[in-house]
């Protein structure tokens, strides 16, 4: 049975999933995505993730290819088409094809859309979570609104293979001294007294599906939240380090630029926190 | 007589023109690009673009998609089976096509290669130039190695649409109070001495191959070049101001933010060195 993408008002084979080279995703990032959850056949925190398509559309100007409603039948025939229940379904609109020239082209142009999906499971990343993993810090060089979750990722990918190049799972991006977010995912720490710090929305960061949904969870467990900005010194002198995204739920770090964090070995708040998201993710899904 | 791309291989009618999904290009903006000027069947100063190439692909720790002997003989060949003689050509290279993920694929993944060629006159820009054109100042919001020329150009595409949707022909990028470039060409005042002042090469600027020409036509004029960043109150009590990029070659700009610049028409350096650089091309390609 072949893998089945949805790209421009077709059902395709994934092999021939093509866009046009004029597609300004293609030669200009001008383009957003999504990468959403699908647990036992269902979207984990849907109206999250197109809550953020519709923002990443509004801050770009850009249209929206179809209606919500529409969307979401698209999502669900990929699922269907894939016979998938336990997925990662990934979502890219740009702003169409057009002549190469830089500013938009005419309203006219109709959006492009690709939905691709990938079988998925909720306990993939636990192997990884009871051993943990190690970053490293990196500078923060990308733009200035990486709030916007477009497909200019480029800083992010030479980031990620920096730290995969080391053995390691992330890289934390540092700005003036501050650790903003990891490549592909949120970063937090774990202070002394049990207090979870992460750094606050704002143009500086992604605001994570997953973040949003642990940070419930926290408040569920009783465990203080303070959204902040954290130094790298503070990073070094916590009791517990860990990353969230959506296919690694919460990863416990154990390194930093090879110092061990706390103990050197996975935090309890951590693996409480994966828990109680993955309990939540199911019941709620 | 249909245009013909070549794509990965194959020359194709444009109209076909088209990449995998999960080529990294559309993904991740993991590709770099040049457009090159071809006058007379002759690309102009080749080896300056193909530098840049080979640069940006070092940089980014990227295979070439053939030899430069072989990439010059597809360039050709797209010239030829379009019937140009006089053209843009636009070269795009890729990672190439990858399960999604941020590190960097398998070394055994090709580099994806795309050139495509347009009709285009050296003299296109004429009109414009004796009208002179006005630009706005942007925050520069882009990351820090711009000197890479990358596809990741949305910060570009933006700042160019809110030139645009005012009527201006570019936006000039501020950072730290200093004019870095323009979005999609480089930035030049002459102050009221007649010297001429651009931002230096280095990771906040892309280094323009016209940029480059410019300076070699200036020093062929006895214009005093002074490479160092400008502020824009020196941009506005300058006595004249242009931009060049390959389309575009020199092109007085007459009003930043709304208020003139010098006498508020195209100046007579920036005039001069058009002619200068048109002269200049014509004879050496």
């Amino acid at each position: 049975m072949p893998r089945i993408a949805y790209v421009n008002g077709q059902y395709v084979p994934h092999r021939n999933a093509r866009v046009h080279v004029e597609d300004r995703g293609y030669q200009f990032a001008d383009g957003i995505y999504e990468v959403c959850l699908v647990i036992g056949g269902k979207y984990w925190d849907l109206d999250g993730h197109l809550a953020r398509l519709e923002r990443s559309l509004k801050e770009l100007k850009m249209r929206a290819p179809m209606q919500r409603a529409s969307l979401i039948v698209v999502m669900q025939e990929v699922l269907a088409r894939n016979h998938l229940r336990d997925a990662l379904v990934y979502m890219q609109v740009t702003r169409g094809v057009a002549p190469r020239n830089h500013p938009f082209p005419s309203d006219i142009i109709e959006p492009a859309l690709v939905v691709t999906a990938q079988r998925f499971d909720l306990d993939a990343s636990d192997a990884q979570a009871e051993q943990g993993g190690s970053v490293i810090t990196q500078l923060d060089i990308r733009w200035g609104r990486v709030d916007i979750k477009t497909v200019a990722l480029l800083p992010n990918v030479l980031a990620k293979q920096a730290a995969k190049s080391v053995g390691a799972v992330e890289a934390w991006l540092v700005r003036d001294g501050k650790v903003t977010e990891g490549s592909s995912s949120n970063a937090w720490i774990v202070d002394q007294n049990g207090v979870l710090i992460t750094h606050p929305k704002g143009h500086e960061i992604l605001g994570g599906i997953t973040r949003e949904n642990v940070i419930v969870c926290a408040e569920e467990l009783q465990i203080k939240v303070e959204e902040r900005p954290f130094t790298t010194d503070e990073a070094h002198g916590a009791s517990e380090a860990f990353l969230t995204s959506a296919a690694n739920i919460v990863l416990p770090v154990t390194q930093i630029d090879g110092k061990p964090v706390g103990a050197g070995a996975p935090g309890p708040v951590a693996l409480r926190l994966r828990e109680a998201y993955k309990a939540r993710a199911r019941r709620l899904a």
